[in-house]
């Protein structure tokens, strides 16, 4: 599938924030101003550019361009900070020409925090940036906006909507991702297809709840976090009937769950992506948070790394999470494997070393039934390695 | 000072729970019935001994003897779990002679969970514990409870009220301390003090707030976490004033608050304890939140064991704590190095150098202050380190 959207232009340039010529500079500009959702961090501390982009967007619901930047967050830099990303729209603005307006440029950075933007460079790069957009752009820019990661990760869906085949394109970033709660979650996707801001509006924070949301901590988000969907109806399908619009919530839903895995798989020092599903809960909400209260289990984090089937640690995890549970009907899965009945380990060396063989997968399932109810939930972990401690001890991030 | 309380005899043991002839069988008995007040996990999954032990100070609040093993948690272990916590209490109830009642026998196990206890080696072992019992054993009990603690951990107080000295002795273990919210903490304290019941029981929950609930997230706690402390009342003190009281709470707190340190510095894999303090809430149940978040922050604990005066994260940990922040306001100090002013960095490599020399310090603090009010809190926390991986990966605990 090539990645085009079309209406979409796309750069990603070395402005000179990251040193070696990594691409740290990346811009998504439409032909013409978008419908634009978001949903940005829950952290009581946002970076300028989140407080920019979110004030922006409550106005108008309206964007032409995103402009961003990797290797520095421009978070907790003050009045300085919020100068510098209003000069960055204000920057995109002048070099897209006299028609583009500074109050529909969304920006977002991710990096270092508590450093100023180097805004020479910055606005060298805008510059190069505006001058080498190209439909065939958004590798370049999907890369431009990457810290750690390993690689781009990048997810396409084309669809029928309104008698018209429409293009959903998107790109993610993370970093360290043993904690994605706190690292920079990054994620832009475009499309043509012609969308009103409710149905996006909606789409696009029912796609978040079982993706982006599910690899997370209620609330526990980085400075910088922000995922965005621009439509600009450049496909010109018909309105949207209800159907439409169900295929296009599914579309951009299956796009983010991609996006968000594909994420979770490039997290420096993660060697296993461990799906924690809860069953049996009485309402979706004690699922989610058993679920979440295992995923973020450090014990049980080591214990994935380790490969062992310490099944009293992802009890113990599930005890924690403040949810009413009866301990004598709990029933855990690790693989295909079942490790406790009814509270009880189920006993065997076969059993242990079947659980065994299921952790080495690099990717698996781990369900525990509550028997209380009929809600469940799932939430994505990974291991929590050496590689994990390196990374966050050895160098500044 | 002598490890010695007047009416309490101790022992520890080898009963064959654990290989290599370890100690893994501890015993602290009263000649006569104490005064006995307990606090124990917030885990939905609570072991059979925690059962046990809460449903008979629930009815008495009077305990004759405590018998502990280590070893074995038995947690998830069902009906029969349940048999062999009573049956230790009967064993040890019997070991003690005619007079004693298997009702007043607190029971304690700490170590792998889902496994059944080898009951045959544990009754022999409670047998041998009572033959050795004597006032000077309190070392060997402190030895017999341990896991992979590195070394037994011991504090005394010795006070006057009512007109007699009276003796403090307590002893602790945990594991894995890089998560003490999820290894398992027993805390054990006898004292020849008269207290009324109701003097111990609210001065073991004041003196367990500020100390080893700071160093664990609210009910994050394991299967089988208990803190308890006898008072047989051998010292013969009048009845306690109400600056008696007020003293004994102090001397109580002092020692847990020198256990939960001790406790936290044996942790294995901590090269660092960190006194997290926020200061400046509006409330104290926000400026706790505010510090144990910082104090379980993943990123945090490994800029912590990476001497990085990384203050971004610390402030992004603040940030997520669901508590509203002035991010403007806020003034962070790494030891006496202040790093933030108003939200935004102390600029300057000689600050960063400053505080990369108080984060080499074994023992040090991080002060947050908020600006809001008048409130303050503080957790302890430790560093996120290889060790820790290691420990909790590549072996089962």
């Amino acid at each position: 599938m090539k990645l085009e959207c079309t209406g979409f232009r796309f750069s990603g340039v070395h402005a000179g924030i990251k040193p070696a010529k990594k691409l740290d500079l990346g811009l998504i500009v439409s032909d013409r101003p978008t419908a634009c959702a978001a949903v940005f961090t829950q952290n009581r501390v946002r970076a300028a550019p989140v407080r920019w982009s979110q004030a922006l967007l409550r106005k108008a619901g309206k964007a032409r361009a995103i402009v961003v930047n990797s290797g520095n967050a421009n978070a907790c830099t003050g009045r300085e900070g919020a100068r510098d990303t209003r000069q960055m729209a204000v920057a995109t603005a002048d070099a897209l020409g006299p028609k583009a307006d500074h109050s529909q440029i969304l920006v977002a950075s991710t990096g270092v925090i508590g450093v100023p933007l180097p805004m020479e460079a910055v606005e060298r790069g805008i510059a190069r940036a505006a001058s080498t957009l190209a439909s065939g752009g958004f590798s370049r820019f999907a890369r431009a906006i990457l810290t750690t990661d390993r690689r781009a990760k990048i997810a396409a869906r084309s669809i029928r909507v309104g008698g018209q085949d429409v293009t959903l394109l998107g790109c993610t970033k993370g970093a360290g991702m043993i904690a994605p709660d706190m690292a920079t979650t990054l994620s832009f996707v475009v499309t043509d297809a012609r969308v009103p801001l409710g149905v996006l509006r909606s789409a696009l924070v029912d796609g978040v709840a079982d993706t982006y949301n599910a690899i997370t901590v209620d609330g526990d988000t980085s400075t910088n976090d922000m995922i965005s969907v621009m439509a600009n109806g450049a496909a010109k399908n018909r309105v949207m009937a209800k159907r439409d619009q169900m295929n296009f919530t599914d579309a951009l839903g299956a796009l983010l769950d991609e996006l968000a895995r594909k994420l979770m798989r490039d997290g420096e020092g993660v060697h296993h992506v461990v799906d924690v599903i809860v069953e049996g809960a009485r309402s979706a909400s004690h699922a989610r948070k058993v679920a979440r209260t295992i995923a973020n289990s450090p014990l049980v984090k080591t214990a994935v790394a380790g490969r062992d089937p310490n099944w009293g640690r992802i009890l113990c995890a599930a005890g924690n999470a403040g949810v009413p549970l009866v301990a004598d009907r709990l029933e855990l899965w690790i693989g295909d494997c079942q490790v406790v009945s009814r509270g009880v380990g189920v006993g065997g060396s076969s059993v242990e070393a079947r659980a065994q063989r299921a952790m080495k997968a690099r990717e698996y399932a781990i369900r525990l039934a509550l028997h209380q109810g009929d809600a469940s939930s799932h939430c994505l972990c990974c291991d929590l390695s050496h590689e994990y401690v390196s990374i966050n001890a050895d160098y500044r991030s």
